[in-house]
């Protein structure tokens, strides 16, 4: 059967792909499974419908026959798990691939979404500029020691896996800043990830919302 | 083989099982797994011995024969995955129970994380006053949501599962600020969390560390 996720009717942030639906199409591209898509205005995020299928009024969301999911990290290991192409088979190897996954998005993602959202949550207030450097300071530290145990390595163990794919995005989150740019082997790794022919039609599936009268508000 | 975790030397919190081990511990005893334990010091955290077992510098990890694994929720997916206890049989009940897992760790946590470190971040700065209220109402918001799906529920989606066990252990983080205790189903639930034997065994060990000598900081 083909699932179905939600996404935004409007891309929030031009098309730049930084929206979480992008790391449930990309894990969808990777693994070659078709899927459709339920756009979400950001009205409808706040309603009795949309909250049944995730009590926090986010997206994405993922539905295929009786199983309906949120939170994109469970939904990108629901697929790694179901097919083949996102995880190694080696029972430990896997274990640790997943063990990446929770690494993107419980320690390397909680400082770059601070960063992301402090211009909306307080740049309106005296301390927001004295804050930047605190909270890209915190970022740095964290991706100093990503760096350190990526090394020259392409993936972070072994073949590119579900974790690989959730770093990246995470990753993504802060390009332009200055900030990844100061590890150029995160650089490289982000771009090796942008290079996979699935990131690209995940990529340009999300674009063409924007293009098909999308609009900005800047904000991912 | 009986697993070894990393646990701090001395506990942080005074023997309140905040730290990220106590949820190791609780998942190991759900399922009747016994383990050994490594404690680290503080200065510890950064050699290189320990950084190689972790690469952000944290605890708990998780040995098990030719398997180290870091992250708390990895290490309690691994467990569920592994034993009985955790995690349903049921396909779906099984993806939406790990689902949970995902949300307490990237949509719960870091708000609550963001609002506990703050006085060790900034408390020094003028404007750490006037950010706590933003800072608690980001929580207050989430456990809107979180008490408005839990409802009457003693656990999230049906029996107890590792998706409780992490979203009772996150939610402890904050107990005592007077943002959970504005949520009576909330608090009973993570009182129920509480009063499962496993997790009775689980804080009277992490609390033996704080009574063989360790000492307070305050900090989790």
């Amino acid at each position: 059967m083909t699932p179905t996720i939600t996404v935004f009717e409007r891309s929030p942030d031009g098309g730049r792909g930084l929206a979480r639906d992008m790391r449930v199409r990309w894990a969808l591209e990777e693994v070659g499974q078709p899927y459709d898509v339920r756009p979400v205005s950001f009205d409808g995020l706040k309603r009795p419908a949309h909250l049944a299928r995730h009590p926090f009024g986010q997206i994405p969301t993922y539905e295929a026959g009786d199983l309906a999911l949120f939170e994109s990290g469970a939904i990108v290991l629901h697929l790694a798990e179901r097919h083949e192409g996102l995880l190694p088979e080696d029972a430990s190897a896997r274990a640790r691939a997943i063990g990446w996954l929770f690494a993107a998005l419980n320690t390397v993602e909680p400082p770059i979404v601070e960063r992301e959202q402090a211009p909306y949550v307080e740049g309106d207030q005296p301390w927001h500029a004295q804050r930047l450097p605190l909270l890209e300071a915190r970022i740095r530290a964290r991706l100093a020691q990503l760096s350190a145990r990526l090394g020259e390595a392409d993936w972070l163990d072994g073949a590119f896996s579900a974790g690989d794919l959730m770093m990246v995005m995470v990753l993504r989150r802060i390009e332009g800043i200055g900030v990844l740019e100061g590890f150029p082997n995160l650089v490289a790794y982000v771009a090796r990830g942008e290079a996979r022919p699935a990131y690209r039609r995940a990529f340009a599936a999300q674009r063409a919302v924007f293009a098909d009268g999308g609009t900005t508000d800047g904000r991912a």
